[in-house]
């Protein structure tokens, strides 16, 4: 028999109702899978839990952990006796009892290895497995958490050691969709979209999937299904880009709105200077995304332009300043006002003319265009905030999407 | 090194700042003591998860279990990072991690053993140990609960298990009265008290501690101390009878304003007719309080009376009822508005006239005794509600508290 992994959100697990409701959709696979349930914690809860470790100002560690996986065992034990009266039997295994092994980085452990056998066993018995996400066993026998988001992966990793069939990941969102309906309502629903695509999706804002586990899929070949868990509707598949028999040129526009620009001026024109600078904010864990080297016209000095999170933006400022004399700069300039716009598609591997579209389109906004960068299959701009919304429209409209 | 157990209850938690409180009172202790503290869930938390199980209308299971024990995982992750920023190592033990073994009746499991070694090795690395209460792992290897109030008992039994010193309970009040302090202002803190005592003060309604913990505290003669979290004043030691020196008559006047009272009339005056009726109502899982039965005039038919608790009265009589042919009675009545008042002591034993001052008290207030019930320690009477305050306060004085 197949085996099927079913993954729910905390607003898919909000309240009774809502866990009724996924219940009876368990229930309606349990007649044609194997059935193995992933659960967020209730909507809100997590939040409420990292509040209290904000308030005590604890990053990462055993005891944070098991403060901040304990929502989940509201969810999966309600659902298991919502199912049994549905006539559904199933099991709640938590991560140490399958046991889900991670390494010891509490706060955002890696899974290393899962156990299928006691699973496999309770299918034998014809029950449903139902696993709170997000929480695994370190090597030292603690309790440990995937980091936010880490339901995707507890659900991506089963439905990968299990070879399922597939991985439906339930959400309030029906899909993927071209670019943001908030923004654009001509925004349609992808039906089928490459792992490549998803990530460049989902980090560049489209948040519906946590990256560490679309490229989990990806490594394994494992359709994932992106659907909503208040209809019977279809939802988007992700798959092996050989999988697509049409390539978009573009599939989808995305945009962030949470970058900030730091540019330094007068670095030296020298090699090492890059590997400094971004190992300095790497050693302070602040993330940078896009990065646009400018060679000086003197050839001794040049600028340097990147960006990072809107709320890391003066603490790296401050970071790089104490090492002024270290990276020997001129001065520090940011800019928190910026946003970044992306058209994505596999099919622009193959054809040409999408960049040249895309800039043409902002010139006819008179939109300046700040920072550029690209992959081979996407393309971003940084551009003025408050041109977002329009950008992406016109954008949409330019791509035919 | 000695070895103490704290226990704080769900008020002592109720938030970061109270728990930061019992982090400073746990330091004080760790100087002198190798210290194990168990926790109670933060206030309303299992209340909150309750709900959720009533509204499923699940009563007990391995589910529901993992459901109800969750809330503890929260106030033992917070307790000890705020333990670690006073610099006090201390690390958080799972009821599956040490383990504590009980049987399989989830949600109101008993503790079948516990195993001292995971503790001893941390206590050798001179190691704080937190636990959650109310929490272990079946035979079967999953989470049960050991039951409301079930935390005095997790702390109770590691203390015997591990042979403390003592075991401190600490609550919201700071000690054990000699009545309630909101019904008389002359009620005293009680400085010491024998296990029998506190069991009939505690099921009598003086909630303080939970009878199962008193139990196995008497059982194997640890001493208790119940104690505020608010204070650093020392509360009520609960001891073996043999080393209260001075034998007080009395000792406290409890009461409990939930009894309801059932009178079944016109029983056959037989052998087995008794055990027919409680039996049922056993079975029915209903306590059953005083038990209070008349025989008849004419020998042949006689009256039952007897208390249950006021939410489970129309139950019980719909139960009796049902079972009219089997029991063969001629009619029920119900009586909600009554009050349950209790004289206790150890020094009752050996002293005579306890009864007749009580009778005499009550007799001047000109109240009517519903039903007597005693014990080789207490005397309990049923009155009507309304006038239990006025009871408590005459008896308070008449025995010189």
């Amino acid at each position: 028999m197949k085996i099927l992994v079913m993954k729910f959100g905390g607003t898919s697990v909000a309240d009774i109702k809502k866990l009724k409701n996924v219940a009876i959709k368990v229930k309606r696979n349990s007649k044609k899978y194997k059935v193995v349930v992933v659960l967020s914690a209730m909507a809100g809860e997590t939040n409420k839990l990292q509040k209290y470790l904000d308030i005590v100002s604890e990053k990462s560690s055993y005891s944070s952990d098991l403060v901040i996986t304990s929502g989940e065992h509201v969810s999966v034990g309600l659902l298991s006796i919502i199912l049994n009266k549905l006539k559904v039997k199933s099991i709640c295994l938590l991560g140490w009892q399958i046991p889900i092994i991670t390494d010891n980085s509490y706060g955002k452990a890696r899974i290393l290895k899962i156990n299928n056998k006691i699973i496999k066993n309770y299918f034998k018995k014809n029950e449903v497995i139902i696993v709170p996400g997000f929480q695994g066993i370190s090597k030292e026998g603690k309790i440990s958490s995937l980091g936010r988001g880490g339901s995707d992966t507890t659900a991506v990793a089963l439905a990968c050691s299990l070879k399922a069939t597939r991985c439906d990941i339930y959400t309030d969102v029906d899909g993927v969709y071209s670019t943001d309906p908030n923004i654009d309502k001509k925004a349609k629903k992808i039906k089928k979209i490459s792992y490549e695509e998803m990530l460049e999706m989902a980090s560049l804002g489209a948040k519906v999937l946590q990256t560490r586990s679309v490229e989990l899929a990806m490594k394994n070949n494992l359709v994932l299904q992106v659907l909503s868990s208040l209809n019977n509707s279809p939802g988007t598949f992700i798959v092996n880009e050989k999988n697509l028999i049409e390539k978009e040129m573009v599939t989808g526009i995305s945009y962030t709105k949470n970058e900030a620009k730091i540019t330094i001026s007068g670095i030296p024109d020298k090699p090492g200077v890059s590997s400094l600078i971004f190992g300095i904010l790497s050693d302070s864990n602040i993330n940078v995304d896009m990065i646009v080297q400018n060679i000086s016209q003197d050839g001794l000095r040049a600028n340097v332009t990147f960006t990072v999170q809107e709320r890391e933006m003066n603490l790296a400022k401050k970071i790089l300043e104490k090492n002024r004399d270290l990276i020997d700069f001129h001065y520090i300039s940011t800019n928190a006002d910026v946003s970044k716009v992306s058209v994505i598609g596999v099919g622009m591997k193959s054809q040409s003319g999408v960049a040249k579209k895309m800039f043409k389109a902002l010139a006819d906004l008179k939109i300046n265009i700040l920072a550029i960068s690209t992959s081979e299959i996407k393309i971003s701009v940084l551009i003025n905030r408050k041109m977002t919304n329009k950008a992406v429209k016109k954008l949409h409209k330019a791509y035919v999407l």
